[in-house]
Formats: C-alpha cells, structure tokens, sequence
C-alpha cells in the first residue's frame, strides 16, 4: 500500500454539468461517471480525502429558502453549506462505496460535516464580493437588502444580486479527526463548499458568519492540516495553460513553487477561475506540502502518477 | 474517566419547540437550552454518540422544494434527510463545542452524514404509513401522486398526504467507524433523523430509499453496532407511565426487559409516541445492551445516573 496522502479536491463538473440540467438523477450520474479515477488511487493504495463544490447545489437551496419563505423559516448560508455537506457527501460516499463493493476493495468512506475557521477581521467580511444566488431587479435587490439585511451589488450590468463574504480559511475545525480518520485508511469527504465558515469570539467560542469560502483554499487548509503530501485539484481544464486564450496559449507541464508565483505575479491566471488555484497551490506548497497537480477530473490518475495535468513541486 | 458508552437520542424538542416559531434563531437557541445535561455527561468522561430527530427540519424542507419546484430540480427524501444531518449536526456540534469551550473541557465533536441500512423486502416499503410534509385536498393529492409517484393517502379526516415507508433499521453503514472514534474519547453526532435509508442491490451495492427510519430504533441499532452499555432516550416525557391517561395513571422508575415486554404486549404503550421508544428499548436489551433510560431532555443526566426517569435493564 502506498503511504501517500492526498486530497482531492473535485470541481464542481464532477457533479454537474453546464447545459445539462441538474436533476439528482444527473448528479449522481455524473458523480458515478467521475470515480474511476479516484478509484484507482485508492485501489492503488493512496491514503485520501475528498473536498467537493457546493455552488449549483447551494444555489438551488437559497432559491427553494426564498420561494417557500411565506410558509418556512429563512436559513442563513452556513446552515445551507451545512445541509449541502450532507447531501453531496451522501452521493459521493455512496457512489464510491458502489465502486469499491464492485472492484472488491475493502476501504471504508465516511462524510464529516466540516467548520472551517477564518478570521472575524477577514477584509472580505467588511467587504463582501462573492456573487451568490438569483438575479434581481435593483428595486428588488434593495428591498430584500433592507428586509433580510443581505448586501446587494451589482453583477457587471446582468442585474443585481447578492453578495457575501468570502474569507481565507485559516483551520479545519476537525482536522485532527480527519488526519486519524485518513491515516487509518478511511476515505474521508471534508469540507465541503469549502466548508461552513466560523470564527473565534472573544470567549473563545465558535460563530457561524454568512459567507462561503473557497473550495480550492479550504483544499490546501486541509491538506496541510492533515499532513498530506499531494494536493490533486480536479476540474474542467486539462491543467494549467500560459498566456490562456492567445495565439501563444501552451500548456504548463511542471513548475516550481518560484515560477509558479512568478506567473501569478506576472497576471498569467485570471482571478475568478485559474487564480485562486494557483494561489492555493502556493499556500499548500509554503505551508510543506510537497506536490500540486492540476489536472481533469478524466486525467486524474494519470496525473496522479505524473503522467498529466500540471505539477507543482 | 468513566469508561462507559452511552447513546443519547435527542427528541425533536430539543431543537423545535411547539408553539414556537421554527426560525434558525429559536432552533440553535433550543440547542443550547438543551445541552446542560449531555455537558455534564461529557464532563463526567461518559464515551457518546448522539443521535437526533429531523421531522420539522425535513418537513421544511419538503415544503421548500415543491414551493420552488419550478425553479429547482426535486431533491428525494433520502437526499433531504442526509441535508438535514449536515445542517443540524452543525447546530449541535458547534453548540455542543462551544458548551465545552466555555467550561475547559478538551472533548472533540464530530458530525457523520450516516446511512443506514434496511431490508429492500421490509413491509413497510410495501404498504407505507408514515406521513409526511404538508396536507392537500384529495385532489392535488391525486395529482401529485401521478406526477411524482408518490403514495398519499388520507390523514384521520384532517386531509391528504404524502406516506412513505418507516423500515426497521438493520445495520448503521459506518458503525465501525463511529464506534472507533467514540472509543477514542470523541463526540460523535451520527444517524441523525434515523439515518439515511439504504438497500443493498443484488450486487452488492447500496441504493437509497424514499423512506424514514424511525430515530430511536436507529439509536437503539447504533448503540448495538458500536457496544454502548447504556441507550439515553430524551423526550419530552420525564419518564415511561402505565395507565396513561387514566386515573390510575403513574410513573414506572424501573422495569427488566421482561417487564418491558409484558407491558408492551398490554398495550399500555400509544402506537405513535412510546410504543417505538420501548420496542427500541427492548431491543436494544435484547442485542446485549445493559440499559435503556427514557426520560425528559432537563433530568438527562439525573437520569443516567439512575436519579430520575425510568430506567430498564
């Protein structure tokens, strides 16, 4: 058995898809279709623990809370994120359960609710910038603002909608259990949604904050909290590209943590979707871990082992 | 430290109240109300799992869903009940941590989305009972039954509603795991509002059922599977009573599984409310377990220690 660790952080495409329409028929359809990857490593012996996207499902949840809001009660997004931990675990744990029972490989996996600890102080807490939810008129958006205390922005001329804060994650609450539970050989889902956000009050006691943190940040938390050497981020891109979207596009194969920075650095990654992987993978690498592998969710074993994606050592 | 392991199943009082609103804000604030008693359990070094009931949540959740089913994809009830153990094993988990931060206890708390199984061929998949969600007319009940494939059915003159089946729990999927981890000293919420209800396929593998489990059953199953000495059922009751109802009504402080079972074939026990708390009981007695405590959520501890309630051997 390799005694390697690693997380796998699986996109939000590993669940659903863009144009196909997100029954939980297609989700565990997609989930299924996305495993045998994992499953190899894990037939392979890989030591493991999965983190998972909540935004398509998140989003469903807010809008079922606004449109039953006359007969049930309002849930802040933390319960939401909680409540998504929950379902998407399920259907990955079950999904990979199904694969291990067909393949005969006895590997326990279990789904663990997940707080993340981030700062009160965080600056995206004071000043909220992740759009979430439904579209509004502005007139809408201001009244659901002075009803139900949300702050509302305008979406780049697509209309109004909410804003929250997305603050750095600073700890895995259960960390300490996620590291036994994985060294164990458990296959641990954790943070999912990148986790339901807390912070430290004064006394010493945790408080929920209406925010989502990043999948891809609350990853690298993890990883380093569980002492994992590799952190495999999955998603729809192949791995990671220089000069994205020009005549000169290529494809990064292998980069140090200094050129990796140095790209970042130089703009190479746009900060909505390649960046904050990036930035991620810099934290984890800093923080002692040894390996991040940025590939498809297709390609992921074939990464794993080097053979794909983009690595960073 | 004392070495003893008790499973303690939380009565939907101690997060919802009747009579009161259901808000987010009650619900967590209830959730602290409740906690003394289990505290002073976790002070006193008792090992524990903790189990809870989901019918308001999961009632809310329903609604949600049809009120936005022209918005959302449908979500079935396995998927909601897994939601709801991610969105109150969070309420309880940092309520519970937050109880132990505040009196220096080093205790961990951790939240396991659980399945459970249950037997494809149990009867009550076949004939469904248990109501849930809201009331129709026979008409729109009809309606949604075509549509959705519901079973409804007529609800004692008070309307029409959606049944599902109530199978009786076999195995908790993950007990090792839990058992493990409460072995370890940890907290462990697991099982919430009975489990998420698994068959297994004629391969092997698990497949989800539109169905609930009864929660103290799973309790009673839960504690089998990880060897807890004592099951804690806290209700809303502050103990068993014969008689009930009459004037000859009156408390039972303590009864042998015999004695459990005698009365229960009396019927002294209302099929609804303390018939499956007690054929829990029993069973949980007859699978090797050493106690079963029923009594209210305040004198849970007293309880445990023999000072209150009823207890059965």
């Amino acid at each position: 058995m390799k005694r390697k660790t690693v997380v796998v952080a699986l996109g939000g495409n590993a669940i659903t898809r863009k144009g196909i329409p997100d029954t939980i028929q297609n989700q565990f359809r997609h989930t299924r279709e996305s495993l045998p990857p994992i499953l190899k490593m894990i037939e392979e012996g890989y030591r493991m623990a999965i983190t998972h996207g909540n935004g398509p499902q998140v989003g469903n949840a807010l809008l079922r809370v606004e449109m039953a809001r006359s007969v049930a009660p309002d849930l802040p997004l933390g319960v939401l994120v909680a409540d998504t931990q929950g379902g998407i675990g399920y259907m990955i744990e079950q999904s990979l359960q199904n694969g291990l029972i067909l393949k005969g490989v006895e590997r326990d996996v279990v789904t663990i609710a997940t707080q993340v600890e981030v700062d009160r102080d965080d600056p995206s807490i004071k000043d909220p910038n992740k759009f979430v939810g439904q579209f509004y008129t502005e007139e809408e958006a201001l009244k659901l603002r002075d009803r139900l205390g949300w702050t509302v922005k305008e979406d780049k001329g697509r209309g109004w909608r909410r804003v929250v804060p997305s603050p750095i994650p600073l700890q895995i609450i259960n960390g300490q259990t996620i590291r036994d539970l994985v060294h164990s050989g458990k296959i641990v889902i954790a943070a999912g949604g990148g986790g339901i956000p807390v912070y430290r009050e004064n006394d010493g006691r945790w408080e929920g904050v209406d925010a989502v943190i990043d999948k891809d940040r609350a990853s690298a938390v993890l990883g380093l909290n569980i002492g994992a050497q590799i952190l495999l981020i999955l998603t729809e891109a192949d791995g990671v590209y220089l000069d994205y979207g020009t005549p000169d596009q290529r494809k990064l194969r292998n980069a140090t943590l200094e050129e990796a920075k140095a790209y970042l650095e130089q703009g190479q990654f746009p900060k909505g979707s390649m960046g904050p992987k990036i930035e991620s993978a810099i934290q984890f690498l800093e923080g002692g871990g040894k390996k991040v592998i940025i590939s498809s969710i297709k390609d992921g074993f074939e990464a794993l082992e080097g053979r794909a994606g983009t690595s960073m050592i």
